[in-house]
């Protein structure tokens, strides 16, 4: 598909990203360059408004060019660049060269090579040998490295090492039952080794010289893939099948999603994953762009070296380029529409992600219902909600994210953390207060996850304010409260960019209204509500390098104004980063944010103090922040949806099913 | 079916319920009784663990006589009697006559009196005529009374009254939205109307004496039945249907449900509604028994007379009396099994509640997922989960109560609040600060929904401990955290009865252990941890009626040791109750609760300041909490569930649906 057919929201096709790395390697012929990132680079808002609003009014369209965002380094150099490319012109906007400070997201290939570094340095077999290792049995997982305030600019990875599971040696088996006792540190320019560090295994920071290195302990279930565990799978679980014989309610067309009242299109880069963008509900405007901005997982092992374990996944990695291949009837039920995505490989050429978006609707029990007790007439209404999901798999660990749109006009952001703990060797008899014994001889190192996302409103327009509203006592009053059970709302609105605070004592509700735009009925501005996911904040000291990387880490809340290419609230380059590049710096100038264009900022997550339960795989530690439309309609949306009903839904009585499923039994034999 | 037969937490069967009432009826004959509730009295705690006991070690079981408890008033008078009856021996155990501040519940006879006197009284013709209405086009909404401080010793009602939608004239017209400007408070032990209140309409406490007590608006839609709707229902959605072909993976025998790795039996009484006993997670003992215990309804509207409105719903009317008759197909999905309750009837007669709760399986997305990168093989395993749930209507308001069991090991309660806003009339041009107008002329007050459920933890057996856990800083420490990066976790162990303080900022994790049995992975007592609804605590003024009333709302969380009959935290009669009966009383000599049998109370809710957008009916408001194995288990328990697979969930992908339904739609034509 040429450019010219592509909206300008459209993601990176694998043709641009592939012209674009062109351009940009003849630009530096012959020199040899090791490309990090590419995706689309889109257009300045004011030239995107322009755009939509003559879309949504049927006007003819202005031309906006399709532009790449890349980076690069030249190889096995420190030399950073980054650069914007018109692949409509065929032409290179801007490139240039970045600090030395700053370090370009990790990949595949170059942590590949430093795992096949470490596998081939003597010092290393020493280490095996010391462990009585065959190299057959090793499985080296690399991670970002993190600071620790030295060599700065140095590009490193940190490589931590297991051994597969030695009652089977398997390629899937699960090395994380199995950590070993020292880890590696590479430097990717030179591509050598730097450093092999002993673990410490007991209950302080010391390292124990001893022979408990190699936990030989047979755990209870080492194991997460069914082939390799102990005892078959259950057999008690009967199917659940979901059936849509009319097909799906949503149509999708390119990337403009329509369902329900809502429409909206759906982006996709290598570095946010899912990009939510023109969010309108009942043909009127409610959002310009939504997207999970940033995570951070600090560890709270304070013992060398796990102490710099704390990672950016989406700037360190990308939730683009850690998508999962979605797969028909594994990842979700029903009727299911799969998206593509693309990012870029190494040597520049264009990397498929097929399958990195799953949309399919869900059924989420009952949405409203009311039985007048006079008559016994019950209406009861379904609640059906319209799923985007991706997963990405950032080393050991998943995450399932999924915007999800109800018909109710309420738009949740779901988070699932799902996959492995990274872990650690501990002594036999050892227990230590910053982890959990998860298995015989295995620690799993307490964490956070911090989540934050960048919500970018357009409630009735972009001129909006952020307000919150206290629910508060009245006091007592022989007239105006003489029973002291009044309460009222009391609304401050926020009128300087920084930091919200939360207050769960006064119910603080916070909305993002728009103040020239007044409901009719309530007589009150339209508005949405955001439902915060309520959590613990960083742990990590003030002053440490985690809080100084993080600092979206501090608030759950922030406003700024918006700014173009104000995207990552940790900053753009977050791999081994040193701090001063983010949103603390955005909100400095304290810049004025009433009915204005404004951004707001949602930092939430799980303090993860590792259970036995989450081992050898997790189960999904889940929570939503929810969007939710507040007095911006006239009345229930959901108010015309059909009522639920047996002929639509076609349910099965108990005692019907056991029949008809003994019928079935017996029609086998 | 014979009482014999009968497990000791089986449900009251109509038969027991008649044979109590007539047993009731007969010593007092002839004089002429009203009843108000019956159900079952359970045993003892000492001899039910004692039954319970054998039962899971397959001993002879000991006899328990099963007990009915009933309460009642002679009729027309303020004379109230509770009874234990022993229908296995045919006598009454223990009968007494309660204080005359003591009130019954509500029932929808004395309340259809009530109305009928109301709609009999010629000072109420009247206000009618002044309002140029005929009585066809009224409908009456009786309410439980509240407390003002006066008369605390008559029994009361107060009785809001609105009109039909003009339009229509309907009966299943949702007359909430037109509300008249005036109520009436009855006198039930008289059966007389006692007062003739006209309602504020302006922006303050005066009462306005103009004409517009009866909105004559047209509200964008004010009905929530679509046959009375002015547009016909939306066409866009496609039917989602839920096939479990081979049938529920549950089975139910009695009351006893076993599902996946859960054992557990589901009760059922007049006032909790579903009761959850004597649960089993893999075979361990976890909770004794779990129930919503209460649940308060305080309004904000300062005013009189809107200032007496708050409902305990549980105790005043019960969840059990008004749980609606759910229907297949229209309130779950898939294969249901519905579970039949029994009440009482004014005169003593059961009172069957057909189908109060369902019980079915969900599919909850993802429980886990790993992908290995160095592979590619992905296992991903599904959440289902088991649903035990019922619905209530209480006047106006619908709640949704379920309890949902998760493969995990985690228990779940869910509370969807939907149904219709309690409506006031206003003053065309007036805003208050305590409500929201949600149609012209029409006013929601604000209000909180503040429920309270009690936990009876057997975690490994009954002698536990209630903990919290903090996650903390480490202070700096060149040696022990020299980056500044670690955080440890700090456990309090809750000794004395009383309130327990949450602290979100500590991510403080709640925990129910067992001090004496230690998981040997983890080398830490056994236990679950209860992750809460965190909510805004009660509004009302310390001092006043409804603070007083509503003990359990003063704080999240309360420990107390077990006694028999602490069940109800705003004590055992709510209905105009003057406080002073519930868990403050409890709690007052501060009971050691180290190591021994204990009870949790959780309090949560929602401050419900309402939208437009929950008018005419309500899109749920929803909220669960979670109880989770937390080093309960020796491995994730779900690590068995088999992997998700298209041959087992038979999805379609959007192409082929699209392509399926355009044969269909081809077929037809």
């Amino acid at each position: 598909m040429s450019a010219e057919y592509l909206h300008p929201l459209d993601p990176a096709t694998a043709d641009e990203i592939g012209r674009a790395t062109d351009m940009i390697k003849k630009l530096f012929s012959p020199v040899e360059l090791h490309f990090k990132a590419a995706g689309l680079d889109e257009p300045p808002k004011k030239e995107l408004v322009r755009y939509l609003d003559a879309e949504h009014k049927g006007l003819p369209l202005p031309l906006l060019p399709r532009c790449i965002f890349a980076i690069w380094y030249i190889k096995r150099t420190p030399r950073l660049f980054e650069a914007v490319v018109d692949v409509t012109n065929g032409k290179i906007v801007q490139h240039q060269e970045l600090p030395r400070d700053f370090h370009g997201p990790v990949d595949r290939t170059e942590l590949s090579e430093a795992a096949n570094v470490v596998m081939a340095h003597p010092d290393v077999d020493k280490e095996f040998a010391r462990l009585g290792l065959d190299k057959s049995q090793i499985v080296l997982d690399p991670w970002d490295y993190g600071v620790d305030g030295t060599d700065t600019q140095a590009r490193m990875t940190q490589v931590f090492l297991y051994k597969k599971n030695p009652k089977n040696n398997d390629v899937d088996s699960s090395h994380y039952s199995f950590p070993l006792d020292f880890m590696v540190t590479v430097d990717l320019c030179a591509m050598e080794v730097r450093k092999i560090i002993r673990l410490p295994l007991g209950s302080d920071e010391s390292v124990t010289q001893g022979n408990v290195g190699q936990p030989d302990s047979d755990p209870a279930e080492p194991e997460y893939d069914h082939r390799l565990q102990k005892n078959p799978p259950r057999t008690t679980m009967k199917p659940y099948n979901v059936i849509q014989p009319e097909g799906a309610s949503f149509t999708i067309k390119g990337h403009l999603i329509v369902w329900e009242k809502w429409r909206f299109r759906v982006g996709f880069n290598w570095r946010e994953g899912i990009t939510i963008h023109d969010v309108h509900f009942m043909d009127r405007s409610a959002f310009y762009r939504l997207s999970l901005s940033e995570m951070f997982v600090p560890y709270g092992d304070p013992r060398s070296p796990i102490y710099r374990k704390g990672a950016f996944d989406l700037g360190n990695v990308g939730a683009g380029v850690t998508a999962n291949n979605l797969q028909l009837g594994c990842d979700c039920l029903g009727v299911i529409k799969y998206v593509d995505g693309c990012v870029v490989a190494a040597d520049g050429s264009p990397a498929p992600r097929p399958n990195a978006i799953c949309i399919h609707e869900v059924d989420q029990g009952i949405q409203w219902k009311h039985t007048n007790h006079r008559t016994g007439k019950a209406v009861v209404v379904r609640k059906r909600q319209l799923v985007i999901q991706q997963i990405i798999t950032v080393a050991n660990y998943e995450y399932i994210f999924a915007w999800i749109f109800d018909q109710n006009g309420e738009i949740s952001f779901e988070t699932r953390a799902t996959g492995i703990l990274s872990t650690q060797p501990i002594d036999k008899e050892s227990k230590v207060p910053w982890g959990t014994r998860v298995a015989d001889g295995v620690m799993a190192p307490y964490h956070q996850h911090l989540f934050n996302v960048r919500i970018d409103p357009a409630i009735d327009g972009h001129q909006n304010s952020f307000v919150y509203s206290d629910s508060v006592q009245m006091p007592w009053d022989e007239k105006l409260n003489p029973l002291g059970t009044g309460y009222i709302s009391k609304e401050t609105t926020v009128n300087r960019a920084g930091t919200v605070e939360d207050s769960l004592a006064d119910g603080r509700v916070f909305k993002i209204v728009n103040p020239n735009v007044e409901n009719r009925v309530s007589m009150t501005p339209t508005g949405y509500k955001l439902v915060p996911i309520r959590s613990q904040m960083l742990l990590a000291q003030p002053g440490s390098w985690h809080w100084r990387r993080s600092e979206f880490c501090e608030s759950p809340l922030w406003v700024t104004k918006y700014k173009d290419r104000q995207l990552f609230p940790a900053g753009d380059y977050t791999n081994q980063s040193i701090g001063g590049q983010g949103i603390k710096t955005w909100v400095k100038d304290r810049d004025y944010v009433v009915n204005d264009d404004i951004v707001i900022w949602h930092t939430f997550g799980f303090t993860h103090n590792p259970r036995v339960e989450d081992f050898p795989v997790m189960p999904a530690e889940i929570a939503a922040f929810h969007l939710k439309p507040y007095n911006f309609c006239e009345y229930n949306p959901t108010n015309d949806v059909p009522p639920s009903n047996q002929e639509f839904n076609k349910s099965t009585s108990y005692e019907d099913a056991n029949k008809a499923s003994c019928c079935t039994t017996k029609g086998r034999l």
